[in-house]
Order: C-alpha cells, then structure tokens, then sequence
C-alpha cells in the first residue's frame, strides 16, 4: 500500500525529506535517460552525482537493519522498488483498497522501456508481482511468491495512465493465489497484460531461518508477518 | 547482450560518458537505500540532484526516437532497465553466449529488496524475462514476451554472487519458447528461481502498427528486428 496505508511513521520529518529526495532521483534518472547532451556535459552530471553520492554515504545503515521509517508490518517499506516514495527505481505506485482487491495508476516513462516504445515485458512482471502481494497482505494474509505467471496480449505503451489491478481470488492453509492485470486507464476492461499468481505463508521455522538477522532501527528482532499480527491499518479489511 | 556483444558503437566517447554517468547514478541509487544521514541532508541531496537534473535537461530526445547510442540490430540499448550500461535502474547485467544459451552474473543491493534481506520476486521476474528474451535473440530469432511463468523455490539474498542463466528450448515459425533460471553463484546448479517463457515475432504488420513512430538519432524508421536481419554481431552463433 502508499506510504499512508500504516497511518504517518513517527518521523514525518523524514518522511518527507526521503519522499522528496525519491522524487529528485527519479527525475534524474527520467532525465539521465532522455537526455542528449554532450559526452563531457555527461560527465559534468556524472561527478556531481558522485558528490551527492559522498554526502548520502557519511552515515549508512547495515543492510539487514530495516530502514527507520519502515515497519513492515503496516505494510510500510519506504524503498520498495515499486511502491517506495523512497525508491529511485519506483514508478512509484500508489496502491489503494478498492473493496475488493487493489488498484493503482501509473505512466511509466522511457526508463522502463523494453521493445522501443512499450514497457518491458519483465516491467510489467515486476508491478504485477508487488501488486499481487498486496492484495495477498491487504486480505489479511501474508506469504512470498511461489508462483507467477504472466500473459501479454498487447504491448504496454510508454507515458501512457495505466490502471493496475489485483484481488484474492483463493485462499487456503498458508497457501493464497491472486489475480491481476495491467490495462490503458482510458479502457480499463481490456487487459493488455494478465497475472496470476500463488503466495506461501512460510512456516514458523522459516521465517526464524530466512529472517533471523533482520532488525528493526532499534535493533530488535523484526521479520515480516500479517498485518492482523500486528494493529490492523485503518483501510485495511 | 552487453554493451560489447555487437561491437563498439561509433562514437566511443559518448558510449564512455553515458555508462560513467550509468554507474555514477547507480552507486547514487545505493547511497540514497542505504543513508542514515539526518533531514536536512537528504534535502540538500535532493537540491544537487534537481541542479543535475537541470544540465541533463538542456537537450532532449523525444521518446519515439531511439538514443544516439542504441542499434537494437546489434542488440545494443544503452538505457535497457536490465542490461543497459547507461541505466540507473540495472544492475546491469552483463550477458554472454556461452555455447548453448546466455549467462550473467550479478549481486544485487538493498535497492532491490522485496522480502527484508532478499530480492524483491519481481525483481527475479525482470532479470528472467530480460535474459530469455536475450537467449531467443542470441539464438538469431526475435520476438516480444507472449508468456512467462516463474517458479520460486527459494529466496535469493540480496549481496550475494548470483548467477543467471536462459536458453532456447524449442522454436516453431514464429513462436520460441526459453527457459531459465537464478541460483547462488557458488551453488549453480540448484535454481533459487526457475523460468520459462513463450516469445512471439510480430507480424510484419503488427511491427509497422507497434512500432511506425520509431525511428534511430538520424530519424530513419528503426523497428526492431531479428538480429540475422542486419550484420550478425561477431560472438553470435
């Protein structure tokens, strides 16, 4: 879900200092792509970069300590490669509850360009994945894909309002299959790609043996789970 | 295939600026999943990447024209979100023809997290659809991904050496279907991530409908294509 779903972090400060430096890199990276200038203009941009680059690497956090304003279990992960408000590589998707199932609206620009002028194929199996996850955690359950399986029936054009949409469609011991498809805003019913998907609820020792050293910024013990194992957000069912 | 495979581009100086800016904006990308560096920071960071933002900007492309650089009949695109040495969203791979299909080798940072600690499932599902789209064009056919079905045994760690593999399994007029599959660098015969897919050549008059509006930096119509429609790249069987 958007940065909103688990209610505001305690940082709101932060939260808008990552969301605005997420939106300038995704701008850059939007620029870096269309761009035509000379080589040594490039290499200009290429320096400065490194010294934006210098002045984010004087404090880092370890790699298994979660970010400080992420708490997965409100389904908040501010550098998620598709929804993150953080995230450079992130559309980023805003994914709401419809009632039934998830939807989001995207244009997706030349950088996630596959086949000249449409998104690539393994762009769109990379929102189509976290947006059946979501429907999966916004049901109330929670698992990591076992399964997925994508149709193209028509290229995804460029810079074009796309919806995305995802539901439950099964549900059954630890293990839950959703559905989904990616369509032109302006013709919604008409799905230019379909996903299908099953999601598995790792078993308790699992979960201890995959997340055994992730911790949250206070150093505690925080490995993914439910949202009903946590305080339910607001919108969720 | 990488930025080699259909040997150097005309202008060599500009090749070496665009992937100096690709990786100075990839390094970017970790610094900024990675910081613990305060507000105020992150926002001053924000204001160096608008001022490059800015210099990118003073000449553009439009989006229907291919970059300077690419020549999709040699395989060769600079800004490919999996492969493209000028992207700041790719790793970026690096594949190769190794006889009977196409290898890469990659270890992915943080920014590409799904699961705390693990790449996101999408993630896997893009760097697949990208190389077995590679071995069917490495393999002299070409098509556009028609399906792809992904199957996940395990997860796999992020800043860990991975290898990725793909091949053609089979090909009749125009369909190809590949397959592939992710597994630990170390232990490269147990897949963490399996693939198979189904590619699709366009009809000639499907190709003049998607892509009619594409044209190369000199404005010349330049859809894409098999590669044994233009000089086969010398590593290509």
């Amino acid at each position: 879900m958007d940065s909103d779903a688990g209610g505001q972090p305690d940082d709101a400060d932060l939260m808008a200092a990552v969301t605005e430096l997420g939106a300038a890199l995704r701008e850059l990276v939007d620029a870096s792509v269309r761009t035509a200038v000379p080589a040594d203009e490039l290499r200009t941009a290429a320096a400065e970069a490194r010294a934006v680059t210098a002045r984010l690497a004087a404090a880092r956090r370890p790699v298994d300590q979660l970010p400080a304003l992420d708490d997965p279990a409100v389904l908040r992960r501010v550098f998620n490669p598709v929804d993150g408000a953080g995230s450079a590589l992130a559309p980023p998707l805003a994914v709401r509850w419809t009632g039934d199932g998830v939807a989001a609206e995207a244009a997706l620009g030349p950088a996630y360009e596959g086949p000249p002028g449409y998104v690539h194929g393994g762009v769109s199996s990379l929102l189509m994945d976290q947006l059946l996850g979501t429907a999966v955690l916004a049901a109330g359950l929670w698992g990591m894909t076992a399964r997925l399986e994508l149709a193209y029936h028509r290229p995804v054009p460029l810079e074009t309002p796309l919806v995305l949409r995802a539901r439950v469609v099964g549900s059954r011991g630890r293990r839950t299959t959703a559905t989904g498809s990616i369509a032109l805003a302006d013709d919604p019913d008409r799905p230019l790609v379909e996903a299908h998907g099953l999601w598995v609820t790792p078993r308790e020792d699992l979960v201890a043996d995959y997340f055994g050293a992730i911790t949250n910024a206070s150093g505690q013990y925080a490995p993914p789970g439910r949202p009903a194992d946590a305080a339910a957000p607001a919108d969720q069912p």
